[in-house]
């Protein structure tokens, strides 16, 4: 039997800030850091995962998952459903530990960080990519990783296995074709608002070009700078590509609703994060206002509690899974099962360090065993420090092509573990921030 | 010109599980614990500030505060409401420390810690209680404290400044009364769940005998227990005295209803945490079910975005401040704002470290100059931990008496600082956890 021996936490940090890369309404001056966990065990594989941050704070954050290694440390290797579910409950329900969120913000992304780690592990030494493992799980076994609590006025255990097993018909077939056709992606690495008119054009193009069908700008910055960008855009790649906006959170609802009447004429496709995360009813007021541009949101939503609510409250049309802001791959079982409950289709947030090479696993394991299909879906494409994973997110005429590497795909090459060190690598130490 | 210096951070901790004081359906062997902040200046007082934990995680909340040194050290001391507001938006609102939450869980404590921490020491440079310092501001320097982003389609800075208005006449005799006879509170002393039948019926008649109007149990362990502890307490106090309960989050949305209308036949006032904090429509829910029992919520609670739904929604009929869960005095003056712009009353979750301390002074600024009335308002008080402050929140007859020392109340005196200090002061030395 093997045993997890050792928790590593690493305070990885990418100086993003000094392209621009990333830069929006909020996030002016972002470094894109990973707090890096290894699970290290007495025989076989280790186990990866991350938190992603943007620069200041990675340090707690780091701190946060070492917090957690004595509920960790000494386990024999979590390797079934029945083991991972458990390894979840304990890390999101310790009764100490809990009153740090509950189940929000630093604390609850550590127990994210932890408990993918603790999967990629479980499908490392099962010798299978992520969303495989996940897809190769009986009904059962999936609706046995969710904790149900807080869900169950919306989403019932039974509930949940009614939608599972509606979709084990099938099953095969949708994994053959991610194998052969990969899954839909849409680019943002035009749209950065720092980047110029000529820039935003050129790189427009070419991923239409490369054969992106969706984009996205980042918006919220001014209204007349958005207007004309969206219109350069719309110009750029015509009436058919679907380009969708991004605020950030920038706005109050009264002013989102104002700002994206006038960037409608531009057919934008959807209003992403127009407000604070945690506002579900100004979402609900907002997406009422401006139909049919829809609203997404998620990157933010810091637990399945608030997924919940924007469902129930119709304050989405598009939800956006983060595979490191929740709880780790359990708690993003139960938010899938939760849009797959009200027929919304899930998009998710990528990008970041590692977000790209999580998320598609997830993704793909929704196609093959959850909501059953793809249609008005696509996972997020940033193309950037993908060249730092040993196992990264490969996009091929738009579309993701399916893992086939062991694991999650979270763990990072240990050159650049080295090089980008916080504060002590030879990146920070030779150009301090 | 003074500055400020230094931060320090102390992680301090009290074993108060071996007693089980504050134990409850969630929480059944709390450590309540300080993430404790020191502002030090080269001149003058320094101030105090605190994050409240129940233990484990206290080292990571500490380290958040620790990250904010930067943020804060070197700054002339913030003297004035501006000054005060000036330094809470910037910690709100740095552009990557934000990502950690955004205004949520640890980081947003942290955040909180030191602006309280700020907001003590200009009261103590001021020679003047927290509650009299900001209860002498006009309406306009109140309302400048506020962040007014995400709360304008509820709240706007004119609808502040008309309830600030409405309440300046009488502000003197307001405070005069404060000073006299205090404000009421109401006791969870005799009401953990940790307690037997006989220790809760003799606290319950103490409480009344020592002139509380209103006591609290926990509730949620067991339903045949709960009722039966209800009963007692009924017998014990009489008709007139009020009881609260208190499920700490304990249940889903129909589990609540259902528990509450079997305790009802006892006269529950309010039910307080019946589920997710998070879980805005299912307080709505619960609420529409179970009146005339009110919902009271709000302790972990975190951040005014939250609170503004809570009461759009009609979601509770009692909101529970914490002096420390959210970003500090400045957005608790937001939420105070909120609250009394729909007419709800205020009372707040106390007890823990330091927070009878700290909110009172809040409650005592907002009847003078914000709600103007203590009609069915109420402290939590908990009878405990006291000792180890050098300003201890002090009740007589039922009612906190106002604090006249400067300040914000929030300084543990340096020979607990010692003694508890987590893991090498002497208490913890010779007995290890």
């Amino acid at each position: 039997m093997a045993r997890i021996v050792g928790l590593d936490v690493l305070d990885v940090r990418f100086p993003t800030s000094r392209e621009l890369d990333g830069s929006d309404a909020m996030n002016p001056d972002p470094d894109y850091s990973a707090a890096y966990v290894v699970l290290r065990t007495d025989e076989g594989p280790d186990g990866y995962g991350l938190a992603f941050t943007i620069g200041r704070g990675n340090d707690v954050q780091a701190a946060a998952i070492g917090a957690l290694a004595p509920m960790v440390v000494g386990r024999s290797t979590p390797d079934t459903p029945a083991e991972l579910a458990a390894l979840s409950a304990e890390l999101v329900g310790d009764s100490q530990f809990r009153w740090l969120g509950p189940e929000k913000g630093v604390a609850h992304m550590a127990v994210g960080a932890v408990v993918n780690a603790a999967w990629d592990l479980a499908a490392r030494r099962a010798d299978s990519p992520l969303w495989s493992f996940l897809a190769a799980m009986t009904p059962e076994q999936i609706a046995g990783l969710v904790d149900f609590r807080y869900l169950t006025d919306v989403l019932s255990e039974q509930d949940a296995l009614d939608i599972l097993r509606a979709a084990e018909p099938g099953r095969a077939e949708r994994a053959a074709h991610l194998r052969s056709a990969g899954y839909r992606a849409y680019s943002t690495s035009a749209g950065w608002l720092g980047y110029s008119d000529e820039k935003l054009v050129r790189l427009a193009k070419q991923a239409v070009a490369d054969g992106f069908g969706m984009l996205k700008l980042k918006v919220g910055g001014s209204l007349d700078d958005d207007v004309r960008r969206l219109r350069l855009a719309r110009e750029a790649v015509g009436p058919d590509v679907r380009i969708a906006v991004d605020a950030n959170q920038r706005w109050d609802v009264p002013v989102a609703i104002e700002w994206m009447r006038a960037l409608a004429p531009y057919d934008p496709y959807w209003i992403e994060e127009p407000t604070s995360p945690d506002d579900v009813l100004g979402h609900q007021a907002i997406a009422a206002a401006i139909r049919p541009v829809r609203v997404a949101t998620g990157e933010h939503v810091h637990n399945r509690v608030m997924f919940k609510q924007y469902l129930a409250a119709g304050a989405l049309d598009v939800l956006q899974i983060d595979a490191a802001r929740v709880g780790g791959v359990n708690e993003n079982v139960a938010i899938l099962l939760l849009a797959a409950k009200f027929g919304v289709p899930v998009c998710p947030h990528a990008g970041g360090v590692g977000l790209c090479e999580l998320v598609r696993h997830l993704s793909m394991f929704d196609y093959v065993a959850v909501s059953g299909t793809d249609a008005d879906r696509a996972i997020e494409w940033v193309d950037h420090l993908h060249e730092h994973f040993t196992d990264p997110a490969i996009v091929r005429g738009g579309r993701y092509l399916a893992p086939t590497q062991p694991g999650f795909s979270a763990r990072i090459r240990d050159e650049s573990l080295e090089r980008y060190a916080f504060p002590d690598g030879p990146e920070w130490r030779d150009n301090p921030a």
